[in-house]
């Protein structure tokens, strides 16, 4: 089959679609032909040497997919040859073929696309995961999403807005947070003008779903409602940064961080059983939807990642191939 | 009434029994003639001057008492005059009356002494919802209670093990390692001369009860196993700290704090119910039973206070109206 290879560490144009053996399919997984891929901010880490792939994941890039099965490994039931789903991985999701374990295997939500669904996994599982079973965001209450317009975001936003919570969010642009307000969020922030902790007033914030790190820790306890509790997902501001436990302690506040790749199977397939339970039902029936900022052919990783990097896209892009 | 007031901040003998006028019982409050008092952390603190109460609070110290209801506000049920109760408070408990938010009631325990009562409200309230309700400690989870042989330690040695916990424990002493051991503490570590990270091995603390805060906080998250729940309740060593947020996510950790005075009447209410159907219930039939270091009479709290900064007590230090 192809596969996006890494030839070094480096920049964009270190992807390169190479010819490789398929791969192996073990007990427990599905072979998928894989229809689309979507690119993650982990990819891009990737690519640049910073987040290598866990032990016995695939050397190639792509956290998820969309796809049909292809062929059942040893001891899989409740799926067919053929199947349309879509897919949580831990790697190789940017090629012809990938082997998922089967607990992280989504059927086709009613009405969406096979390629938009390709857009699905990782987003919804990552915000699952967090804001609604580590950080437990209930009825009322107010979420800030940093990174409104991200894939992430987006869909944050949507979710929050389906149990009723205000959904706070930053983002860098009007167009951005145009777009962040089109999918129902209320607040909406500019972090180049305006400073969160003072937009969101009073109350703040009860869950913060953070992709910054270091950079925000001390403002986004600041921002933090009595009770609150801050999620961290992402490090883009960096790693390492004070915690004023006094601060946390008089707002009887949490500070969580979580990722999804390195988790054992058994705790990914509780996620996407969940995410399909909660979440599926809702992009079935039109209330949460895949938002895709664009699609390009796989053998344009290089320039997705280019797309990524440069931060103007709204929603998911997506690799068809 | 007497109570003992805090002449001016400063060591234990600004600590004096005064007359003082009668508190006045507000609608949903009980009053309460004190058989005896316990003096916590925070109490210290407060006689320091670094602590205030909060806003309606009594302002002598007293976070916790045991004794009779001698009048009913306008608005109780469920509670007669003469009832044998004990109590979480505001602050007050210093004192021959308090008047007490009926929320914050508790019944006499099954078999405990009336003056032993007054050891239970604050630790039983103080576990329950730190390591239970906030982080959530599961069977078969390690528990580790820095500072095992205080108060809030040897309650959360018992309630942890009666979870199905292995419970870890740091003190300073043999003799303290020793009272933990008996309580069913199943890892002793005397943080003198062991490193509390070394001596938990490979899996680490799936929960953490800390009362240092900053100094231990690099270590807490070292300690803490994947998916593991670290709680702050106390700053003794500190009140900043810089976080590696990279080992957090690594884990999928948490860091948590809380306190308890500073809670609006329905979450301590809330608290104290659960206590009351949760840990009552193990109290009245032997399985969890206060740990008393010594009973002193009120007018002796500055020596009560010198004890407690002393360190040498193990569990609670009573005082007897």
């Amino acid at each position: 089959m192809r596969a996006i290879t890494i030839a070094a560490p480096g920049g964009p144009e270190v992807l390169q679609l190479t010819e490789v053996p398929d791969p192996v399919v073990a007990e427990g997984e599905v072979l998928v032909e894989v229809v689309a891929s979507a690119v993650n901010r982990a990819d891009v880490l990737q690519r640049q040497g910073f987040y290598n792939p866990p032990p016995g994941a695939s050397p190639y890039p792509g956290l998820e997919c969309s796809g049909r099965i292809a062929a059942l490994g040893a001891g899989v039931a409740g799926w067919a040859v053929g199947d349309e789903v879509c897919a949580l991985l831990s790697g190789g999701g940017y090629a012809e073929k990938v082997s998922i374990p089967v607990g992280q295997l989504l059927p086709l939500p009613k009405g969406i696309d096979l390629v938009d669904a390709a857009a699905l996994p990782e987003v919804t599982s990552t915000v699952w995961s967090n804001v609604f079973q580590t950080v437990h965001l209930r009825p009322g209450e107010t979420l800030l999403v940093h990174g409104g317009s991200s894939g992430i975001g987006t869909m944050a936003i949507q979710l929050g807005k389906q149990i009723g919570a205000t959904v706070a969010v930053t983002a860098g642009s009007a167009e951005k947070l145009e777009a962040c307000s089109a999918l129902g969020a209320d607040i909406l922030i500019n972090y180049r003008d305006q400073d969160f902790v003072d937009a969101l007033g009073d109350h703040g914030a009860d869950v913060i779903l953070d992709v910054i790190g270091a950079k925000y820790l001390s403002r986004n306890i600041d921002a933090l409602a009595v009770n609150g509790r801050l999620v961290i997902i992402g490090m883009q501001g960096g790693t390492k940064a004070e915690l004023d436990i006094g601060k946390l302690m008089a707002k009887r506040a949490a500070v969580a961080s979580t990722s999804l790749r390195a988790r054992p199977l058994d705790e990914k397939a509780a996620i996407v059983a969940s995410v399909r339970e909660h979440v599926w039902p809702l992009i079935g029936n039109g209330r949460v939807r895949p938002v895709v900022d664009r699609i390009l052919p796989l053998a344009d990783a290089a320039e997705a990642h280019r797309l990524m990097e440069g931060s103007t896209h709204i929603g998911k892009i997506l690799l068809r191939v």
